[in-house]
């Protein structure tokens, strides 16, 4: 940590924040499908069965627009508790950083315009495969292209995800890569459901003859089992950056491991790859972010956002602090990116008002049409 | 002209070229589709009018992979003359230039990952309205969307098309609006259609009571009437561009001038619009270029580059300059960034050696598959 940037951590100490300054970031949001997550209890994404489709694309709208149009309200829990778009909003307003989303396979199509990799939803991993190989073939191509077409532009690219049920699909790809995930996978909730997670991968990866770390060489196939359209997409977008001589800001929990664990497995250098995200993964008992990270790669850059939530007055806010929520829609890394754009000029105290007043514009519904940011 | 641009004209003498230098531009290739195209005699894009529907596609393809994936083979009249794909796609390469392409309602997807408007495409305007009117509105609300990102990250963003029988709507929509664009519209072909083009919107204008310039202040209504998806999303992100302080290249012929009508109707401010094509648009007697963009702007600059395609050696490059193709996929407007990204270190001969040899991959097909750039 330097005085410059309080509320920013890397963990470990091989870096300084400095390496992660950039005149020209860039935000990369994608948003996916899988069926598995209409397994009950998978998820807290949306606030029933019938809501958990339009997730991430409400979260996408809400991106563009501070509202989302898709759905009545915001993302939230069943008792009111929002999406950490809220923050990713908030700071790519304040850091006016430019940003782009990416439908890899949703079901419901946001009104926006989108960057489209044409593929279809994933398929629920307890009574199928989660996508055709050539599914998984075409997300990571594209990826690439986008990837490469990215890095002419951006020296850092910022990359998240929502897709509602994902870590359950990354635990099955590590596992099968011979990553020991188990019970170390974040979850949106504080009663983390691992024993309904590893019953559910152990049962697939029976039903498919794969052992731990069988597919250690093989993770395409390892995606098509038991992973999601986002997971070959994000990684290619990676690779596609990284063989460009651009740096890769992961931006969420465990579900980047699985990017991370896959950037490894096809042997991709990752020393201009950090993973970013909040300090409530960071500290969730019920998980073991750290070190699921350390053991997949030890040389990669863990760095931390603090943005005071523990304090705001909001109790939808706060509540990410006390284990619901946490992270998602790339809100940790592109808060440090805020952070740091701003030359330490901001801090997570100051933007933890930043985040209140949008807030109380779309929860507590006091914003007027006219404040719509497009 | 300046010295160090020697194949770079401004023709209205109030802009230095200097002006267009730029840090990091972008192409943005619009790809669209009207059935207005599949009247006989309208289009030479395409080899024959099944195919006619694969051509803006395919174009897309090509930039990407220097080949194309929908069809075998590249884009091109029934006696071989290439699409101007082969010049966008030599240009980007040698200028590193990044470029997106964004799908406003082709018939068929392009095997890339595209930017998606998530459009229909247009209606043949002889007996039907060429789009709804909330279609009009969509794309060109996307377009102020995706304008406004690119412009937080490009100060120059370079606005190409690829649309079959563009030029017809074209026409249609500046008519409407009062611009005398009869007989001075461009075409992919040496025996310029006017009385074909001329007698087909002079019908649409009178199904529909629209008489010359009645619509000069309903410019959304005239594109509902008489023009394609390509005109509302080009529009829409050259206004997010520009009220976002970047700068616009409409890279094109007379399709371009539309556009600019448009703007111009919509009083948004066009001192930093250039509009950027080839001196075979320039000098194309068959039509009146330069009026046409000073009649609806003469404070707009136009920039036309000198590929020396009468010097090549290729017959279909060289017919170029005889009147065919001309331009398209915004060739110019790319030639004239690549000639400015290279501080005069590229001029027009040097380009034309790099434009042949594509051609020889491509086109005489001596390419080997481990030279395709993705």
């Amino acid at each position: 940590m330097t005085e410059r940037y309080k509320d920013i951590t890397i963990v470990n100490g091989k870096y300084n924040i400095d390496i992660l300054e950039s005149n020209n970031p860039i935000f990369v949001c994608v948003i996916s499908y899988t069926e598995t997550s209409e397994i009950p209890g998978i998820t807290v994404a949306g606030a029933n069965k019938d809501l958990i489709k339009y997730t991430s694309s409400a979260d996408a709208e809400f991106l563009y627009y501070g509202r989302c149009k898709c759905i009545n309200g915001v993302p939230a829990t069943p008792d009111g508790k929002p999406t950490p778009a809220i923050i990713t909003k908030t700071m790519l307003n304040i850091g006016n950083i430019p940003f782009i989303v990416v439908d890899s396979g949703v079901k419901i199509k946001p009104d926006i315009p989108l960057f489209s990799f044409n593929l279809r939803s994933g398929k629920n991993i307890s009574d199928n495969i989660a996508m055709e190989s050539e599914e998984v073939e075409k997300a990571y191509r594209y990826g690439l292209i986008l990837g490469k077409q990215l890095s002419k532009s951006h020296d850092l690219v910022i990359l998240g995800e929502s897709i509602p049920g994902g870590t359950t699909t990354a635990l099955g790809v590590m596992l099968s890569l011979g990553i020991d995930a188990e019970n170390k996978m974040s979850s949106s909730m504080p009663e983390n459901p691992h024993k309904l997670k590893n019953t559910l991968i152990r049962k697939s990866m029976k039903k498919s003859n794969i052992a731990f770390g069988s597919l250690k060489n093989k993770p395409f196939d390892a995606i098509s089992l038991f992973g999601d359209p986002m997971i070959p997409s994000v990684t290619g977008i990676a690779q596609g950056i990284i063989e460009n001589g651009g740096r890769v800001m992961l931006a969420g929990g465990t579900q980047m491991c699985c990017i991370l664990s896959i950037l490894k497995s096809l042997k991709v250098k990752t020393d201009k790859v950090f993973i970013g995200t909040t300090k409530y993964i960071f500290n969730d008992h019920s998980a073991d972010f750290t070190n699921l990270v350390l053991s997949i790669d030890d040389n990669v850059g863990i760095v931390i956002s603090d943005l005071h939530l523990i304090e705001s007055t909001k109790l939808g806010l706060k509540a990410f602090a006390n284990g619901f929520v946490k992270e998602g829609v790339g809100a940790g890394g592109v808060s440090i990116a805020t952070m740091i754009n701003a030359n330490g000029k901001l801090n997570g105290e100051t933007l933890l008002k930043y985040i209140e007043r949008e807030y109380e514009k779309t929860i507590e519904k006091k914003f007027t049409l006219n404040e719509i940011n497009i």
